[in-house]
C-alpha cells in the first residue's frame, strides 16, 4: 500500500493530540510524520506509532515534501494553509478560515464524501457542533426532506482547548476549598454554571458558533433551502457536545421510521430505549467516533415535526476523526 | 392588617425551606406558623421570623384552623391537600397532583392572577420549568400572539431536592479523589455529565416533565392553540433552570420590540447586551425572584421567529416565590 508524508499542525494541542492518536488507531498509511506547532512548543518530544518525534516550529518550508497536512485549527491555518497547499500538500483544515470559501470543499464523510474530489489544495473540516448535527440530519433529509432545524447545544469545555479543560478542574477545586474563582479561558465561571456564549458575537446578536451551524449545514448538505436557527451554550462537561435538535420535514416521518433510517446510516449509533433509561450522554460517548442519537420523538406541535438528542465526542468525530476520514477519502478517491 | 394562620407542608425540604424564607422576606402577614413534614422530621426545630417552631407530622387534624396551607410538593399533596381544603384551608400546592384538574386554577401571578378567584379550596403552583417560561412568553404573546414554542431546558440539580444537591457535591469530590461514583438520586452520574431525562417517561417517549411544559403552558395562558414541544435535560448546575426558547408568532415582532415588551413586563429582568457579555447565567440568577431573559434574537429561519434564553431560580420563582405570590393574591382578592 502506498504511504504518505503527513504533517500535523498544532500537534501539541487538544485536537492535534487526537489527530495523532486517530492516525495511529486507524493505521493511516504514514510514511513520515512531521509534528508541527508554535515556536514555543518546538523541541517537545511526541510519541507516535512506537517512535518518538520532535516537534518543529511551523514554517512554510516545513511543508516541502508533505503529502497531507492536517491542521488542528487556530491561527496557523490562516498563516500557513495556502502556503502548504502551494508547496504540494493537500491541507485538511480544522479552522473556520476556509470553510465558507466556495473553492474549498467542506466535508463530512458520512454526508458529502464526493466533495473531496473538487479540492484545490485545501479541504475544510466543519465546526464540531455542525459535524455531529449533519451526520444525524442526513438520513432524515434523505427520507423526508428537512425544511427547518431549531437546535440548542450543550457544549463541552474541551471545545475551547486544553486550558479550558484545566480551568474547569481548577474552578471545581477552588470552589471546594472556598477560594475565589478567577475565570481565564471562559468569560465567566464555568464550574456549576452555563455560558450562552461561544465564539464571538456577530450579526443579529448571534454568535459565530451559531452562524456556523446555520451556514455550514447548508453547504455540507448542498441545500440552501434548509433553514437553521441555533443557540449555543457552554456547559460544565469535559468532553462530548450534546444537541437538542428539532426538525421540520417536508414529508411526514414517524419516530419509528426515523429510528430505522438513523440506525442504518453510517457513523450513527441509535441509543433510544426510554424504558431501559437508554439515551446518549456525554459521559458515555467520549472517546468514541460515532454520533449517538436518542430521544427520537415525533413533535406534534407541527404537522411534520421530529425531536432528537444528538451527542458525540467533539474532539474526535467533531474534529480529529472527521479530518482523518477526509484524508482517507483523499487516498480512496486518488485525490492526492 | 389582617393576619393568617399558615401551614407549610414539607417544611424541611428544599422547597419548604425556601417557602419559609420567602414568607419572612416578604413580610407575609403570618398570625401563626405551622411547619409540617413527615413523621421522620417531626420534632425538628425550625427558625422563622425570630422565633423557633417545632415541626409536626402532617395529619388531617393539623389543618384545623389553618387559613393557608402551602404544600411544598411530593406525596403529601395527594394525601392531605383535599383534606386540608375540606377543613377550611386554602391550599397552594406545588405538586403536579392537581395542576391539570379543570376545577383547580393553575396560577402564575404575572400571567393569570385573576384565576385565583375561581379556586375551590386548592390552587396549583405550576411546574418550575413552566413558570419561568410562561412569565417570559406572556408579554410576547400579548404583543404578537404565540403560535408555537420549541424549548430545550438546562435544569439544575436542586430541582430534584436536597439529596440531589448533595449528590452533585459528593460526585465531584469522589471523582477528584479517583473514587468510583455510584449514582443514587439521578439514574446516572450527573457531575460533568448531562441527563436528558427528568421525571418519568410517558406518552410518545416524552417525559412527564416535557408534557408538563406542553399542557401547563396552554392552561396558564388560557390558549389551547399555543403549540409547545419540549426537551428537558438535567445539567450539573446547583441552582436556577435555564431554557433555550424558540418562538413562532402570528404577527412579526422584532428583537427590539421583544426586548421592550419584556423589559416592561412584571417579574422580568432583561439582561441582553452581547457586546458587554451580558446574558443570563444560572450562577448569577440564583436567590433572585425575577425571571432573567437574554439572547433575544429574531429567528429568520421562519417568517415570525424569535429566540431567547430564559434563566430563573427554580426554587424561588419556579416554586416557593410563586406560591407565596399566589397566597398574596388570595389576600388581595379577598379569596380566603
Amino acid at each position: 500500500m502506498k504511504k504518505f508524508n503527513v504533517a500535523v499542525v498544532g500537534a501539541t494541542g487538544a485536537v492535534g493530540q487526537e489527530l495523532l492518536k486517530i492516525l495511529a488507531e486507524r493505521n493511516f498509511p504514514v510514511k513520515s510524520l512531521k509534528p508541527l506547532a508554535t515556536q514555543r512548543s518546538a523541541g517537545k518530544q511526541i510519541p507516535f506509532g512506537g517512535n518518538t518525534y520532535t516537534v518543529e516550529a511551523t514554517t512554510a518550508q516545513a511543508f516541502d515534501g508533505v503529502d497531507i497536512a492536517l491542521f488542528a485549527g487556530g491561527s496557523a491555518s490562516k498563516e500557513f494553509a495556502i502556503e502548504a497547499a502551494n508547496r504540494g500538500a493537500v491541507v485538511v483544515d480544522n479552522s473556520s478560515a476556509f470553510r465558507m470559501d466556495p473553492k474549498v470543499p467542506l466535508v463530512v464523510p458520512e454526508v458529502n464524501p464526493e466533495d473531496v474530489k473538487n479540492h484545490q489544495g485545501i479541504i475544510a473540516n466543519p465546526n464540531c457542533s455542525t459535524i455531529q448535527m449533519v451526520v444525524a440530519l442526513k438520513p432524515i433529509h434523505d427520507a423526508a426532506k428537512i425544511k427547518r432545524v431549531v437546535v440548542s447545544t450543550y457544549q463541552a469545555v474541551s471545545g475551547a482547548g486544553k486550558e479550558a479543560i484545566d480551568e474547569l478542574t481548577e474552578q471545581v477545586k477552588e470552589l471546594a476549598e472556598g477560594k475565589e474563582v478567577v475565570p481565564k479561558v471562559f468569560p465567566y465561571q464555568i464550574a456549576f454554571n452555563l455560558i450562552p456564549h461561544i465564539d464571538v458575537f456577530a450579526d443579529m446578536d448571534y454568535t459565530k458558533e451559531e452562524w456556523k451551524m446555520v451556514n455550514e449545514t447548508k453547504k455540507i448538505m448542498h441545500d440552501d433551502s434548509i433553514q437553521v436557527t441555533a443557540t449555543t451554550v457552554r456547559v460544565p462537561v469535559y468532553r462530548s457536545h450534546s444537541e437538542s435538535v428539532n426538525i421540520e420535514t417536508e414529508r411526514k416521518i414517524t419516530a419509528e421510521e426515523a429510528k430505522k433510517v438513523l440506525a442504518s446510516a453510517p457513523g450513527i449509533i441509535v441509543l433510544d430505549d426510554p424504558r431501559e433509561k437508554k439515551y446518549p450522554m456525554p459521559l458515555f460517548t467520549s472517546d468514541r467516533d460515532e454520533v449517538f442519537v436518542g430521544r427520537i420523538r415525533e413533535d406534534n406541535s407541527i404537522e411534520n415535526g421530529l425531536n432528537m438528542w444528538v451527542v458525540a465526542d467533539q474532539l474526535r468525530k467533531g474534529a480529529a476523526t472527521n479530518a482523518v476520514q477526509i484524508a482517507e477519502l483523499l487516498i480512496k478517491y486518488n485525490c492526492l
